[in-house]
């Protein structure tokens, strides 16, 4: 196994002007947005958990009226999952040429979060906090990773279409058998290593089998 | 999908006269270990979580002095393992025969105590209290998860052994690849069925390789 590359940087960039000072006044639109989930994030890392948190409180952190927050947001679980998302690294799309390198794209993503995971005490908390609530979670796979889920399914589709994948397999077990070894080793086994190269190997060794090929 | 098999019943039974209703006297040895855990999943069902319960509690719960339970268990972390694992289906060994074959025997025990979790909510309770208590979660993975992953680890050398399986890849990457399907459907989308022959499409897939053969 060779070293861990180092930890990518979440992509936590709060908007100009609302980088952790409170506000005067009470911020619009996109910097209001940006002021309101730095402010959970900042009551989060002050110890609050998310069951803890009202939108009062958050709204009275971000100098904000609580009709700010709800012409945003429909209340607290929605906000958290933007919360969530604001320390996320972004998916870029595959960029559809080979389906191979399409998968190894996801894979390499899913790695990196795996890492950032593992190298930012304020997501593993928020992480952590929201897998507990079971409902909250199913919010933010409905909404979030619902999303990736199918960006993976359409290179796989596109893959079965030219003849780069088999076509008599269920698309959600293909999608399995891809993500499942890299979420068993970022999320489940959290001590185990996630090596550069890694999403390569899974994806190679899915599509070519374990049997030797004659 | 098929519809989800009914619910295995997990192997929770408790020693003979031990069911339950507390124990005059002092009871010892196999009768004492099972009225100890039988007490700890008393307290559990009634509410305590894990961080909450004591040896000393449950000593008194179990009708036992606390030197009878340190004779057997180092501690909490130590008796909580046994707790759980009384509640878990146990592992049968491959009978040895075929690696394909052992392979989906050692996956479908994977859906079936998946299937248990979600049908036992004092089997949920414990593995998510267990799970959120890193230390705890850790020993538990060291005692009892490491065996079972030996146990599969020595079907895939037999497997390579025999030419059944590919002799280039490394052991963990191919444990990951047959489990990490299972365990993304059974632990992280439990909304997800686990439908009868689920173990089989896994193992089959993953020896064939989902690239088309020529």
């Amino acid at each position: 196994m060779s070293t861990p590359a180092p930890p990518p940087t979440p992509s936590h960039t709060p908007a100009p002007g609302c980088s952790g000072a409170r506000l005067p006044g009470r911020p619009r639109s996109a910097a209001a947005d940006a002021a309101i989930i730095e402010a959970a994030l900042r009551l989060i890392e002050e110890g609050a958990t998310i069951g803890e948190l009202s939108i009062e409180g958050i709204a009275r952190e971000a100098g904000v009226g609580k009709a700010t927050l709800y012409r945003r947001w429909s209340g607290k679980d929605a906000l958290m999952i933007d919360v969530l998302r604001s320390l996320e690294e972004p998916s870029p799309r595959p960029d559809g040429v080979s389906v191979r390198d399409d998968l190894v794209t996801i894979l390499e993503l899913m790695r990196r979060r795996g890492l950032a995971k593992r190298n930012s005490a304020l997501l593993r908390t928020v992480l952590t906090q929201m897998h507990a609530n079971q409902k909250l979670w199913r919010t933010y796979d409905e909404h979030v990773i619902a999303a990736r889920r199918e960006v993976l399914r359409e290179v796989l589709r596109r893959g079965v279409a030219s003849g780069e994948i088999r076509d008599d397999l269920d698309i959600d077990l293909l999608a399995d058998l891809f993500t499942g070894p890299m979420l068993a080793r970022a999320i489940l086994q959290e001590w185990k290593a996630l090596p550069e190269g890694l999403a390569e190997s899974i994806v190679d060794t899915v599509l070519e089998g374990v049997r030797p090929r004659a």
